[in-house]
């Protein structure tokens, strides 16, 4: 009996684990967020993660956690908004990982909804013994700027930045 | 030869194989309604099945298939509408499971597309011989509703409610 | 020691990563597609594989190349654009497959976001050597058009058409 194909069985199945960790990670950002569950989505990242929205630069969880709890945030979830991530695309490589996905933020507003932003995030994520913490996030509009295109090169293909 | 680490190994495949089985339920669901496949819809649900949506409470998979062919839902695809989820975050455990995604309702109507409804999607499912099956739905809108909220956040984290 | 069970399991796993290879592909079109990278856009179609959009049909990878490096889709992406891809339902069978997902594309004009296309995506996909291949992708709008909803019935089952 095969123990070798026991293992590289394994590592087959541990590649699957990790990445959909990564990408169950990503698809409860919108959830967690629009929830208003600020503890939820600061623990998403690493302590000293970072996150770089146009205009705003969170260095650490405790300023995720700001941010949720911001006067501006709780607006917009107040009258109602949806940050609906897409499919993420996840590239792990062995104790790291780097995705992409894109976004819209819906909004509601006068009893009816608009597409207030459209982005795209990549995801620096680094392997925690709890499984998997956000490094880096970096989010971009899709407006015309050339750095959103570079975002979403780098991201799909898993390179650093 | 360790049998164990056979059965660890099936075990954590089984896994993943539940979570996608449903991730693939709620990823037809928009396919399926937006194609007037009435039967397929309705068979999502077990026979007892509840779907409750504001305004309207459906008890049964005979009451989800004639949502599907009311004259509202008929006049929604003849112009043209797409029930579009964002991907899934699944928690199974043992033979019953709660997901949870957000998602946009999108209508064509005179030659544009509008954002007609941005919402929160929760589901109670049960293991069946042939798959899962939905047991509970409740979607509200993200219209600031603090009900929705509590829905995503009961969703992502797998709470019974 | 069951070799059997192994040969089962592997089995299992390899029907994972085909469905997930597959949900890659399609996850990773939108990013490449508004990141403008021709090449890699193309790389998802086989040699001879072909592309159908209401008044445009590429017949091969070239065509697929020209389209995104046309006046129109450079002019798309320099004001801002994201083609918003779903979940896709995958239904693999032996050496081909059959996918389908759901999309809007959301544009940036004068400082704004609107929808401006709601559709369905079929795809025909083979294996190669290096994974997974589009034969033939065919893309509607979803804006009453009977022949959509015959392509959301067709891909979520599988069916070749």
């Amino acid at each position: 009996m095969p123990v070798d194909d026991l293992v590289a069985l394994e590592r087959r199945l541990k590649r699957i684990e990790d990445e959909r960790q990564i990408e169950r990670l990503i698809a409860s950002y919108g959830p967690f967020v629009d929830a208003g569950d600020a503890e939820a989505v600061a623990a998403m990242w690493a302590p000293e993660g970072t996150y770089d929205v146009e205009g705003l630069s969170m260095r650490s969880r405790d300023d995720v956690r700001a941010m949720v709890l911001s006067e501006q945030h709780q607006k917009l979830i107040g009258e109602g908004c949806c940050h609906f991530l897409g499919p993420a695309v996840v590239n792990v490589d062995g104790d790291s990982a780097v995705a992409v996905c894109e976004s819209a933020l819906l909004v509601h507003h006068g009893k009816r909804f608009a597409v207030f932003r459209v982005g795209v995030h990549y995801f620096a994520l680094d392997r925690v013994e709890s499984g998997w913490e956000i490094r880096t996030r970096v989010a971009r509009a899709l407006d015309g700027d050339p750095s959103a295109r570079d975002l979403l090169a780098a991201g799909v293909s898993g390179r650093a930045r």
